[in-house]
């Protein structure tokens, strides 16, 4: 059964839905990796943020893990718990927090990340250099368009 | 703090958290349109499949939706309640059963796929002929190597 909405629609879907299957892809290998370190990605994605970009406020964070607050909330209430981080009241806005990764958070994280990188460089293996770059730019131009 | 994990691991790395999150802008916004309809993306994937390719078993489903058995079963189980598919034993396999898209179903596929396809479409519409081209392809690439 073959069914057209148009050309470029159809190129568009087929891209989309390719775009999501990749993305998938290398998630589920994300996940399967942290998961034999006893981390859920959105911790991770937490401490790996606070780890390379230094104190942040929960809203930073949870814009750039594209999260939610209400998810945020718990996984940062996990994270005190486990002492991977620590949190002060934030001097400019007393109904914020800003959160600071412990030594504890950072030892963490600088055992799981160095083969997370690895995972990723070797998830883009494929493609040469001038590919990557081609891709890196096409799908942030989609990205920021949306 | 500007951590290097060599120049191509970094470029890597960038480029999965960008098609990661260009998918989930995408994502999200089918997400909303579809709950919009008072669909989840898993039973709009199901209908949609069955209406553009025809009847198919729980395992091929399964693998296209690339969703796990586990939620196939409820969401299969969803849909037959709500009458908008019909299963029947595969003749071929006694475990398995083929999935049909019920006359229900498929209005309800074609009152909301053109306006997701508009979206889709819209979705992309910031790159070129040429530049959407290029762009699944090396999607396809990567997905194919992972």
């Amino acid at each position: 059964m073959v069914k057209t909405y148009g050309e470029r629609t159809d190129k568009s879907m087929k891209t989309v839905v390719r775009l999501e299957k990749a993305s998938l892809k290398i998630t589920n290998k994300t996940l399967s990796y942290l998961s034999q370190h006893g981390l859920t990605f959105n911790q991770f994605k937490v401490l790996e943020v606070l780890y390379h970009r230094g104190d942040l406020n929960i809203g930073s964070i949870t814009k750039l893990t594209m999260s939610t607050p209400g998810n945020i909330t718990v996984v940062v209430k996990n994270l005190k718990r486990d002492e991977w981080i620590t949190s002060i009241k934030d001097p400019n806005d007393n109904r914020a927090s800003i959160l600071t990764i412990t030594q504890k958070g950072k030892e963490v994280i600088e055992k799981v990340f160095p083969e997370h990188a690895k995972n990723l460089y070797k998830a883009m293996e494929v493609l040469s250099d001038e590919e990557l770059d081609t891709l890196y730019s096409l799908v942030n131009k989609v990205y920021k368009a949306n």
